[in-house]
């Protein structure tokens, strides 16, 4: 279930000729600017991008880019693209982050997507940044982390339904014994988390689960507070995203980024414009019954101004 | 060009039932199967599959396997089959095997193909095996090789035609220092040969040789003749796919799977099965040019009875 509220009538000359307007002269009128875009869904911005352009010969996104500044900017910025390009520029931006790469978004879109929609993800990162999203991973990753990375973005998963529950037995021993052993990297473990369909992977978790005790992620957790290790991190997060129904995962991911001392702007902006308009009312749900604090709430209390308000507006906030 | 002859007309029943009779009673009439199946192109011998079970409520691939042997029923088993499920089917038997997989076939499609085509290859897979393709492999292998076939079948390859001869600079020269200490399984080799577009890799493989007085490859294979590892046959293979035409590299593949003592039928199969509605009349010229023998005469040679017949129709002779 969407936030987004939007007119289903609206007219794109007026959209157009409004924004073109707040974005004249001396000073941005951005109130403006956000009572349109932030009630607009991804059809109606597309023909307003377009109706734009025809009126001003002028491209929308950039005169956007060049009005606006900080967080905000890079919000409506992310708002304003098409859900492959928008997805295929957090791609980006995550793989060239220092010193390595933000893994939590490379593993978030290649992990909860279906095969499918992550191929229309690679596919528009390519037309815009004439790349494979593998190569520039690659080339900005190194040793296990790498290899996991390109893993997780290459492999195209089966995405059946079948569980073989000896396979699942047999590779939760696999795992079970490369963890006694304190190899939290073991090859196989890598194997079985990446290449695996979803379905098999869970059964084999759980087959852990109920073997051992704890969770597989509790005992990388374990390694981790140890190795203090990126690679391990990352495998947790696989785990993370290949298990919990998104929504669980989505909420995690703002209440942390909230939570934490300074705000991480960049996951708020993330989770709250690309789950706008499909499922960012059940994360709200979930957020206020882990939280006991609206997601409003929180979000009014972390960040400021215009930011504050567009994200609010696109938290279906009426005001 | 194509070597296939096949009629423009044909009537699909009275091929079903030719075939019919032909695997009927004791004993089966191979000469007429040859005659029919030999000679009908893709679209013929699906209507014809489809002709026959209808008529006879029977499977004919399946009939088929049943009635024949060797390496004949091999080739007419790949034959009836469509394209992407044949090569699926060619991907299977490699992967499995043993000792390790045989990465020729596997590195093959995955560099001679598209990566839009070879998703193709995946997806059917995919539908006949219930596993993918990435998951069978990584099973299958371990180690370095590993690493080097699942990136390449995973990796969707930016087929762009930009030129980056900066990078073709620094990356030959990322190489050539792997190549110096002896690093022949250096990660960064590794990621250029599997991630580049097959334009750039080109270029930088260039440079490699205008700057170093050899090839890559042949630095490999001074490199593998110490170590005789098949990570490095792999590698080399690897290259040979990017960087020669595919009908030169093709040509290579039959010449030596003919001309090696005890011929190596699957090789023969493959490269004719699979190309003889595409390009084996220029397969055949090259052979011709590169070993002043037609290579009809050779498969005449090297292979023997309905199998070679079974060839011979294939490859375009008339009788």
């Amino acid at each position: 279930m969407a936030t987004l509220i939007c007119p289903e009538d609206h007219s794109p000359v007026a959209d157009a000729e409004a924004i073109r307007k707040a974005c004249k002269g001396w000073g941005t009128d951005e109130k403006t600017l956000i009572s349109i875009l932030g009630h607009r869904n991804a059809t109606q911005r597309k023909i307003i991008r377009k109706t734009y352009e025809e009126m001003y010969n002028e491209h929308l996104v950039k005169r956007l880019e060049s009005e606006l500044s900080g967080h905000f900017e890079k919000a409506v910025y992310r708002w304003m693209l098409d859900e492959e390009e928008r997805d295929a520029v957090i791609l980006n931006v995550a793989i060239k982050e220092k010193p390595i790469p933000d893994y939590t978004s490379i593993i978030e879109l290649s992990c909860i997507y279906s095969p499918q929609e992550f191929l229309g993800v690679k596919r528009a990162y390519q037309a815009r940044y004439k790349h494979s999203v593998e190569e520039d991973l690659a080339l900005h990753s190194t040793g296990e982390l790498r290899k996991l990375l390109v893993f997780l973005v290459g492999i195209y998963r089966y995405a059946g339904d079948e569980i073989d529950a000896r396979l699942a037995k047999s590779e939760a021993d696999i795992m079970c014994n490369a963890i006694k052993s304190k190899e939290f990297n073991h090859e196989e473990i890598v194997r079985i988390i990446t290449t695996r369909s979803k379905t098999q992977l869970r059964a084999t978790l759980n087959r852990y689960k109920d073997d051992n005790g704890s969770s597989l992620t509790k005992h990388l957790r374990d390694g981790e507070a140890k190795a203090a290790n990126a690679f391990l991190g990352a495998l947790r997060t696989t785990i993370r995203c290949i298990i919990n129904d998104p929504q669980l995962y989505y909420e995690k991911v703002i209440r942390r980024a909230l939570m934490k001392s300074g705000t991480d702007e960049e996951s708020v902006t993330r989770v709250i414009v690309s789950r706008a308009e499909k499922d960012l009312e059940v994360i709200k749900e979930l957020f206020y019954k882990r939280n006991s604090v609206t997601l409003c709430h929180a979000v009014s209390k972390h960040t400021s101004g215009d930011y504050k308000s567009f994200l609010l507006a696109l938290l279906g906030n009426q005001n």
